[in-house]
């Protein structure tokens, strides 16, 4: 099958996306010699638009350089196609008479070629291959692009919390994660012992209470002498509104073209420093927002993620051979295994951290959320133990 | 000479710390089998409370294993010591029977040791072993622990002006910083061409000023569709105030018993993120604020700079034998070369960026300010170019 093939990227770039999008052009270019592929520029855009990259003739070389790169090489998108977009789109393809679209992205992504799939009638396969740093697809044991995400943040906390043996304080860093915690748990992965940081760990699955907060943080302080604590950008009070949203006037609060409150600036920073200030007069107190350091750092690339990435895409065009569907990083006694899974089981939804990865009724992680992290982060350093 | 060392660590921690310490004691014990070493913890702290690490029964696998951690493994201090706590500081190792006392830091460090010196009337050989990632201490062509840093805060920038050609926009980071601009310029050290961010450096040799701020990143946006900007948290407006003390209440100012203000918060980070809302209204813009992460990376230590702190250290002792001073980096044909030099040409001084590095009258490293961030850090990444 399959003489034109079109790929594409969406939402937030990672680390190892580029990954995925050379293998998924390096096995329609074996399986299929001389077949076309093109990449769409900035996600759909690129097809509305008839913006292509002739991806059929870039030498071997110059792709898997460009698989090592972190971001998305063809240029990404916000946009979350509706009915009416999705015919547009189906026409761009149809223009350039494409047999398969493989769509790189998360579960907007899974979404956009749910649509296509169902309004296409059959006539064309549409794949979704996974990548997200945030981990929340469902039908995945994990995303490609959350190892490499996950061991920036777990190598920033261990680092941070040697800083803060030397001079001690409370510092809090917050994570990126709207609605899944995963990534700010990852900051727990390479704690050395039983004193090491981050001593608190807040993620949106759990509601964030102020009072609740601030004792921790005291009993931290009186137990360890310092205080590292990880908040998810989207952490929520019991209300179901995010934190930033409580404390924010709402003429103040940016949204985007679907409502979304904006969480990764620094308002929350300020809010969790103006709480530190207030109720925890005197005490050093230090607060970082990470932001964008994480997503696709390029000193911080997990050859296992890049694997994991490049395969998916190897796997992506195959599934494109058999009619499309949502690519998966399943686990099996403890491996990876890639599967086939229907795009409805994907698109739209949001996997949740599992509420037993912490401790009931406390802000760290459990001995399952450890043994998850275990597997996928095997500690990477192996510091001396500071002499305070 | 020097039966018994006396070492300490002071001012904010850094990735090779560590190495300066074990590469002084180290030598310390080849050259004088059966020395005692004595690590004050917490700095001066340690030595006015008695409160030492015996560093000559520690392993040279154990001193080798702590060297390669960051932060300050003897704990750190902010105290900057007056006329009579150097009194206290000097009954204290005189009741060690200290021979020598060698203080890693920076020019606070070094000021320290000045007034030890004097004070003592030569009874005791008095060391400061450069650190500090602000690069700023005079005598020096670069410090210890800026380097690893710099490829921090390089990588960084690489990676997210990546990250932003794929999503369009504006993007501040907000480096450490608060006289010199060093580690801020260090974002354009590896720039992949003419098109690469950060396509603006603010730093605190330059007054800031917010209508050219606004009019520089237009320019950018009409330019490069996109503006990548890197701020030092020290950045000040004509009149000599720093950004954060012009833009916040002076009442809301926390200052530290010197009186400066404190920087390192996200202040900068919601002042500039409000100017970007209102004068550039309706463009994505993010700020995040780097803070603690680029000054202790546990996977960012850079080798170069690993060896020469070590070599720092060695060098402190053989000073120690030599009646004390300062240690200082310089730069011979290219090389690195270490020197002793008198501790009144560092003591308190702040070496600024030369006010070449940045082109005249513009927020852009100059062709040599390139050269120097070339010498320092080589490129380490070579990643492929975007499709967009």
């Amino acid at each position: 099958m399959s003489e034109t093939i079109v790929i594409a990227q969406g939402g937030g770039p990672t680390a190892v996306i580029n990954q995925t999008l050379a293998g998924a052009v390096l096995e329609a270019r074996r399986r299929h010699p001389g077949c076309r592929v093109l990449g769409a520029r900035h996600g759909v855009r690129g097809i509305r638009d008839g913006d292509y990259v002739d991806l059929g003739g870039r030498s071997e070389d110059e792709l898997r350089r460009i698989a090592a790169t972190p971001s998305a090489a063809l240029g990404s998108t916000r946009d979350k196609p509706d009915a009416a977009y999705c015919e547009t789109i189906l026409a761009g393809l149809r223009k350039v008479s494409a047999d398969a679209f493989i769509y790189i992205g998360g579960n907007d992504t899974a979404g956009t070629q749910q649509i296509l799939t169902e309004a296409s009638g059959g006539s064309m396969a549409f794949v979704h291959a996974p990548k997200t740093i945030d981990n929340d697809l469902e039908q995945n044991d994990h995303t490609p692009g959350f190892i490499s995400a996950a061991e920036f943040v777990a190598s920033a906390f261990l680092s941070v919390d040697l800083d803060f043996r030397a001079l001690p304080g409370i510092y809090a860093g917050i994570v990126m994660g709207r609605h899944a915690g995963f990534l700010t748990a990852a900051s727990a992965a390479w704690r050395l012992d039983d004193d090491s940081g981050p001593h608190l760990v807040y993620v949106p699955e759990r509601a964030f209470d102020r009072a609740r907060f601030v004792d921790d943080i005291k009993a931290t302080m009186a137990r360890h002498g310092r205080c590292i604590i990880a908040l998810s950008e989207g952490i929520s009070s019991a209300s179901g509104r995010s934190l930033v949203e409580d404390l924010i006037p709402a003429e103040m609060l940016e949204r985007d073209a679907h409502g979304n409150v904006r969480l990764s600036g620094t308002d929350l920073g300020q809010a969790i420093e103006r709480i530190l200030a207030e109720d925890l007069k005197g005490v050093r107190a230090r607060v970082d927002t990470f932001g964008y350091l994480p997503r696709g750092n390029i000193g911080m690339i997990s050859p296992v993620d890049a694997q994991e990435a490049f395969d998916a895409g190897v796997f992506a065009f195959d599934a494109a051979t058999r009619g499309g569907g949502s690519v998966a990083l399943q686990e099996e006694d403890g491996k990876t295994v890639i599967r086939l899974v229907p795009l409805s089981a994907v698109a739209g939804k949001t996997r949740h951290m599992p509420d037993d990865f912490l401790e009931p009724d406390e802000n760290r992680l459990s001995a399952k959320g450890h043994a998850y992290l275990d597997r996928l982060l095997p500690r990477r350093f192996d510091p001396g133990m500071p002499f305070v």
